[in-house]
Order: C-alpha cells, then sequence, then structure tokens
C-alpha cells in the first residue's frame, strides 16, 4: 500500500440509502483516530439521478481524479435499463482492477481477492429478442497484475488458493495457468479449486482458506457467500485498488428498506476506513480501529441485523470513544 | 414426469472412484423397492480413458438412445487439456435441459431447477497467447423451456425465485424478463434477486427459499453452496431432465480420495434412484425409498462425511431393510 505524504485528499461519496449514515459513522470513527483528511464530497447516484437524469457525469470523474482515493457508501440502482452502475464505471474509470474483500470473525480470518475489471464484466454484450450475449474475457495482463496482487497479501499471511472453473471454462486455463505461475515465482505455498467446491468448502470447512484469487464474477458470487459465513454483509469492508486510485466501500447496499431508521450497521463502512488508512501508511491507526470495532462486536454492542438492539450511532460512539481511551 | 409403461431400460454408468459403489448401494435400494429394470451396463470415464483413449465413444451414446434414461455415478476428469467432460456431453447429446436439484434438512425443503445447455457452458471460446474468451448465450428458446420446467414444479409447491445478474449482464435481462412472463402465465407468485444475493441468502435464511430458477453456472455454484447449507454433497441428489430422456446422478464427484474404502456415502445416489422412479410413475416406490433415507438419516446410520462411522453398505442395508419391513 502507498502513502501519499501529509495531504490526504479523500472524494467522499456518501450515495443513497444506508449509505450516507454508514459513512458519517465512519467520519466520526476517522476523527476519533485522529485521522487528518480533505474530504471533498461528490454527490454520485439515484438521488442525483432523479434530479439531473445523470448518476455521475464525467467532471465528477475529473473532480475525483484530483482526489487520492475514494470513501463510498452505496448507491441504489435506478430502475432504468439503460443504467449503468455508477459503481462499475468508478472501478473503470479509475482503473481499480483488485477487489480485496477480508473476512473475519471467531476462528475464521481469509481474504477474496477478486479480479475487478475484466471476466464477465467486459461490458462486450448483444442484446436480441431470440438471443442475448455477454463476453467473458480473460488476459494474460489482467490475470498477472490480479495474481501479483494476490501473492504480495499471501505472502505476508500464508497460503493461496486459486478459484476457477477451468474444466469448463477455457477462458480459466489461461487464469489459472498465470496464477500458477506467479505463485511459484513468488515461492508460496498454493493450491486451486474448482468455483463450485470453493462455494461448498466455504461453507463447510472455511478454516481451510487463507488468500482466495478469483475471477470478477465469481469473487462478487463467493464473497457474498462469504459474508453469510462469517455472520452477516453488515460486518464486511473491502478495497478497490489500482495502481494509482483507490475506493474503499462497505461489501453492502445501499438497503432501502431500512434506509433513514437509523438502525444500519456502520461496521462495514468503519472497517473500509480503517482499510483506507492502512493504504494511507497509517497503520497504527488502522490497528487502533480494527480492535475497537473488534471489542465492540465481541461486547454485543450490534445493529438489528447482527441480533442486536443499538442504533447506528450508538455502535459508532461506542467504537469511537474506545479508540479515544 | 412421463411413464413409459411397463419396460424401464436404464443405462447403467457406474463411472471411477466412488462411482461404483454409490451406484451399488442404489441397486440395492432399488430391489428392496421392487423396482423392476433393464439394466443396460455402460463403461465410461477415466478408467475407460486409460484403457482406450476415449472416455465416450459415439456408439456409446447410440447405445443409451436405446433406453429410456441413465443412472449416473460419478466420473474423474482425466489430466488431459482436450479432454471433454462426459457427464456435459451427455447432458449435450440427450438435450437434458433441465438440472433439478433438491434439498433437505431438518426445516428446509427447497429445490434449484438449473438450465443444463446454455449460458457459459456453451462452447464458444478462444484461447491465445494473450486473450482468452467464452461467450456466455442466453436464449429465448432455452429460457423459456427451462422457465416453464421451474413453474411446473413451482406450481405443486408454491413460490418461485428468479435468480439472475441482470444488473452487470444484458444476457440475464432476457432471462429474466422470459421467467417472469412464463410465472406471470402460470400465475404463480414469484420474486426475483441477484445472483451474490442468493448466495448470501442461502447461507443467511435458506428457510425463504421454494423452487429457485436459474442459468447453468450459477445454478452450479449455488447448489454446491446449497449443498453445504443441508450437511454436504454427500446427502444430495439430482434429475437432468430432457423432452425425451434424463439422467440421475448424486451431484458429488468420484472422490478419488476416499474411493475403494467402503465409507462414501449411497444417500445421494439412493436419492437419485428415487428420482428416477418417480420420473418413471413409480411415485409410491419413490416415496417408501425417500421415508426409509429419512429414517436412516434422523436415525444417525451416518457415513464419515456426516460424521458417523457407518460404511458405504451399512447405510445401504439400513435403508434397504426399512424399505422391506
Ligand atoms: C452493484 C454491483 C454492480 C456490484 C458487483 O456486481 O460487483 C456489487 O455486487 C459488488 O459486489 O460490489
Ligand atoms: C463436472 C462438471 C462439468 C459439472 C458441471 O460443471 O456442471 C459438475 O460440477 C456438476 O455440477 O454437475
Amino acid at each position: 500500500m502507498s502513502s501519499r505524504g501529509a495531504e490526504k485528499r479523500v472524494a467522499l461519496v456518501k450515495g443513497d440509502g444506508v449509505g450516507p449514515e454508514v459513512i458519517d459513522g465512519a467520519l466520526s470513527v476517522l476523527e476519533a483516530a485522529g485521522a487528518d483528511l480533505e474530504l471533498v464530497p461528490v454527490e454520485l447516484g439515484y438521488g442525483r439521478w432523479k434530479r439531473t437524469g445523470a448518476a455521475m457525469a464525467d467532471e465528477d470523474l475529473e473532480l475525483i481524479k484530483t482526489c487520492h482515493c475514494v470513501l463510498f457508501g452505496a448507491i441504489t440502482t435506478p430502475p432504468d435499463p439503460e443504467y449503468r452502475s455508477v459503481l462499475l464505471a468508478l472501478r473503470k474509470g479509475l482503473d481499480l482492477y483488485a477487489n480485496i474483500r477480508p473476512f473475519s470473525a471467531p476462528g475464521l480470518d481469509f481474504v477474496i481477492v477478486r479480479e475487478n475489471t475484466e471476466g464477465m464484466y467486459s461490458g462486450v454484450e448483444k442484446l436480441d429478442e431470440e438471443e442475448a450475449t455477454t463476453l467473458r474475457v480473460i488476459t494474460s495482463r489482467g490475470s498477472l497484475r490480479i495474481a501479483e496482487r494476490a501473492c504480495a497479501i499471501a505472502s505476508k499471511r500464508g497460503r493461496l488458493t486459486i478459484v476457477h472453473k477451468s474444466n469448463v471454462l477455457k477462458s480459466d486455463t489461461l487464469f489459472l495457468r498465470i496464477c500458477r505461475e506467479t505463485a511459484r515465482r513468488w515461492d508460496l505455498p498454493f493450491d486451486d479449486m474448482l468455483v463450485d467446491a470453493a462455494g461448498y468448502n466455504l461453507v463447510m470447512n472455511p478454516k481451510r482458506f487463507d488468500v482466495i484469487v478469483t475471477t470478477n464474477l465469481f469473487g462478487d458470487i463467493l464473497s457474498d457467500v462469504a459474508a453469510g459465513v462469517v455472520g452477516g454483509l453488515g460486518l464486511c469492508p473491502s478495497a478497490n485498488l489500482g495502481d494509482r486510485y483507490a475506493l474503499f466501500e462497505p461489501i453492502h447496499g445501499s438497503a432501502p428498506d431500512i434506509a433513514g431508521r437509523g438502525i444500519a450497521n456502520p461496521i462495514g463502512a468503519i472497517r473500509s476506513a480503517a482499510m483506507m488508512l492502512e493504504w494511507f501508511g497509517e497503520a497504527e491507526k488502522a490497528r487502533m480501529i480494527e480492535e475497537a470495532v473488534g471489542w465492540a462486536v465481541a461486547s454485543g454492542i450490534a445493529t438489528p441485523d447482527l441480533g442486536g438492539c443499538s442504533s447506528t450511532e450508538e455502535v459508532t460512539e461506542a467504537v469511537a470513544k474506545r479508540i479515544s481511551v
């Protein structure tokens, strides 16, 4: 993770639904941790689309590119077939090719490293009345750079598992070959697993995993399965990393059904903020936040999604106070 | 499910690994249930490939087509990049477009209806040094026929959930539209869910599902997740149905690591045999087998994969005896 010197300019995309609530939680905790950030609010998403007809404009991307990274809440998908996901546009526009999703729970600790720019998300599609196609594109360049990221992470932790479906998809024989070569070059212990078997083992034996590297849509599905296994999406953070920019976001969506009721779980967003601090080179502050979150969860200070009865604010305050002590 | 009159001609593909062991278990139970079948052994798979260089030949498919259906164990994939899966060749060759996978456990009872011929399994692929592609093909005809099957099943049970990724894949907007139209025509209650959310809900809240209909590879992944949720692959049967032929197989693979040790779980194969009897119109015999299996599982007569210490034979005998009483 790269350090950017003293100045840390963060584009703040609160988004829709519970997005603003959980990001406000993350901001309180960042403040308690003494993070010194320049925040640049950028309004994107459904609300903006309703007002202006565009969920994001070219100028927004330009503004975001004047920042070091994005702290992102959640965005509601407008009910419009022509709509292109803002999150996907940001991943593509900032070339955020590595989606890092750490999962932890008592006795569990693993990371899914998801390729974030190609595969089934190529956008190469045809839609007719009788037939519709999507081209799954795997490139050696795209596979190599995600394999390198995954190996860098695994080299600090232990072991890599390459997840693919090469018994059916020829495109995955390329991905598998490059990941294997990269793991050998890093001199890492590794194995590989079919994506269906990985879904099974995430449920039956999640302890067997350390670092998983996989293609875009498999990473999308498996990380939601993993979120269930560790107790809920509300707990899970993520980092979308490129060589230049980064975007940090909770894995959960905008959850319009509970928005505005003050009960959204801020932990995913708070942990995403901790990942952001680590990326900025503030490892000690990040660790403090992680410790405080772990303490709050273990103490049962939890929102209703985890079976608790605390509000977003109560969880946020508990975490913030624990840090200040 | 269609009845074929008195004569029931079944191609018996025991296959490799634990395949022969679990199929022998299924045959004992079929006998105990008084099933009157003409069995036509067909050797396919890895063993055959080692002996003759071909895992399956055209004549085999012709022989199989003289039967009403296939009872299939499991096949080991030869370590050969040119190898084409026998199971996929059978699904294609017999046009078995509907893969029906029922899941049950105490408090749980749902079915995944997986499209079995198109999607990511199109075989339209290109493999270069720098780039590899697979074309995901969704047709209106393919979507309609699987939607019809799923609605027929849901109409006897209750509710349909259409699982897709139409927020990213245009090819799934076609699938989703046709499934919705079909569910409306059947006048069924239905909803739809993104595939990542479905993976999450299978772990967090599997009770919410009744009948799931989805595309080929999503069905592959989600059914392994579901197998974990109900306690293990060893318990899970499946039916691959076309308009003319059918193939019945446990969901698990050939498990070479435990083959020949007499500890493979025969329940998946036994339940697949029960699905075969139901397809032949022998609903009462199928029910008897299901009841006996449920009793054995509830009594803790189980192989090691379920934490028990019974052998394949002991489980088989317990089920067979329970039927004979
Ligand atoms: C919102 C959607 C486009 C996105 C994805 O499919 O990547 C989401 O599911 C995720 O996991 O970040
Ligand atoms: C063996 C493999 C080709 C097959 C598939 O991918 O369909 C298997 O995983 C299954 O679920 O039946």
